[in-house]
């Protein structure tokens, strides 16, 4: 998934090296519309380009998946998820894969990369180990080589995960993951909750969401956890607004 | 190495990833001129373009090394030497570097990658695992591939070197490598030696040259084994060439 791309010649890169890799689900996350068009509609452009959807924000284009990796280099930020060296990233996405999951691999912008906002939505982030000089990685190249990452070594089952801030996953056994649209639904709900029990001011609801969205990718519950969350919060929420309906 | 590169935005593609891995040393061989020029005064090209050497062939320009490495994709060549699968270079990289050796890593230009005689001056072929469906690369994307691969990996000594066709290569203990310019001093004394001999017309001499290169790459002798057939090669052809001179 590329996140606002703004260079058409890098859009048409990142479309080559999936070409190259095997994978063909390209998403666009509010495109600026010119390079957008000028990428598609350049001279052997990849199929995967003229397939590839559009939508206006993250949190929709990642509705359906069950881990979300985040791109960049740590320069310029100090992201509150869980830091994954590129390496160690195949074992963790084969582990996924292995329970029914769906990943998505975000790439923020050429100009900034992803934001604070974008990450919120992301469960880690990959880091491409570079030199200290030159850490900032074009876009295309960036691409390809996490796609080479992750096509050469998620499916084989050799690759451990060393060291690091270890990421937390449910094992298989604890059932289907759950997706992110899901994630959202119940925090969305949460939101609400806060806001119906007055815990805190309207003022504090964007900070809230934020740490809401980092909150529930860390504790990763899967898709029956989070079933009963939502029960769980559905009910709390409708007996907040009725609080003269009477008890069962 | 980039041999005869067309595209600047390409060669500046190559440069920016050497810099993102730490990696300095440039070489370009036979450069088209324009794209050439081009990409060395682009806007922001890394130091390391400036620095570039550039040599008039790959022989000249790999003759310092003792292990290099060409790169492609399988699709039009069938190659004689050793094949080598991107995710085991890394492995065999390390222990070049360990027993004190100097690594060349060949790049082709976009249109046709690596000819056959580019071939004859490299030990393996290294290929990135990609879709049958789009085995080719960018330049630029597979540098960066390569170059990660590299950088992630040669120095980590836990990469084994699985399966597929081994490369032949003298342990450490059997003492330094031999750079490929003593093996090109070797192979034309050899031929000098054939044709003084009479072993073969002059008509089958770029044959004879081009397996002769892959021969010894194969053989990979030490730079000590390599001294030896120096001498005698050289003892061999003054023989020849002075049939009356008297015995010692």
């Amino acid at each position: 998934m590329l996140v606002s791309p703004r260079n058409p010649l890098n859009i048409g890169a990142v479309a080559r090296a999936m070409a190259n890799f095997g994978l063909c689900r390209l998403r666009v996350v509010a495109p600026y519309a010119p390079p957008w068009r000028s990428a598609r509609s350049a001279v052997g452009a990849p199929q995967l380009l003229e397939k590839a959807l559009e939508t206006s924000n993250l949190g929709e284009a990642v509705a359906a998946c069950t881990l979300v990796v985040g791109t960049g280099d740590l320069t310029y930020r100090k992201p509150e998820q869980a830091i994954v060296p590129l390496p160690e990233l195949a074992a963790l996405v084969g582990r996924e894969l292995e329970r029914g999951g769906r990943i998505a691999l975000v790439f923020g912008s050429e100009k900034h990369g992803l934001t604070r906002d974008d990450l919120s939505h992301c469960h880690c982030l990959a880091v491409i180990p570079t030199s200290p000089d030159q850490p900032s990685m074009n876009l295309g190249q960036a691409a390809a080589v996490c796609l080479y990452e992750l096509a050469a070594r998620a499916n084989s089952q050799d690759s451990p995960l060393p060291g690091g801030k270890p990421l937390r996953r449910q094992p298989a056994a604890d059932g289907p993951p759950c997706d992110s649209g899901h994630l959202d639904i119940l925090a969305g709900l949460i939101e609400e909750t806060m806001l119906g029990a007055g815990y805190s001011p309207r003022g504090m609801q964007p900070a809230n969401r934020y740490d809401l969205r980092l909150f529930l990718r860390r504790m990763a519950p899967n898709a029956e956890d989070t079933r009963r969350m939502l029960g769980l919060f559905r009910r709390v929420l409708w007996r907040l607004q009725h609080p003269q309906a009477p008890r069962r």
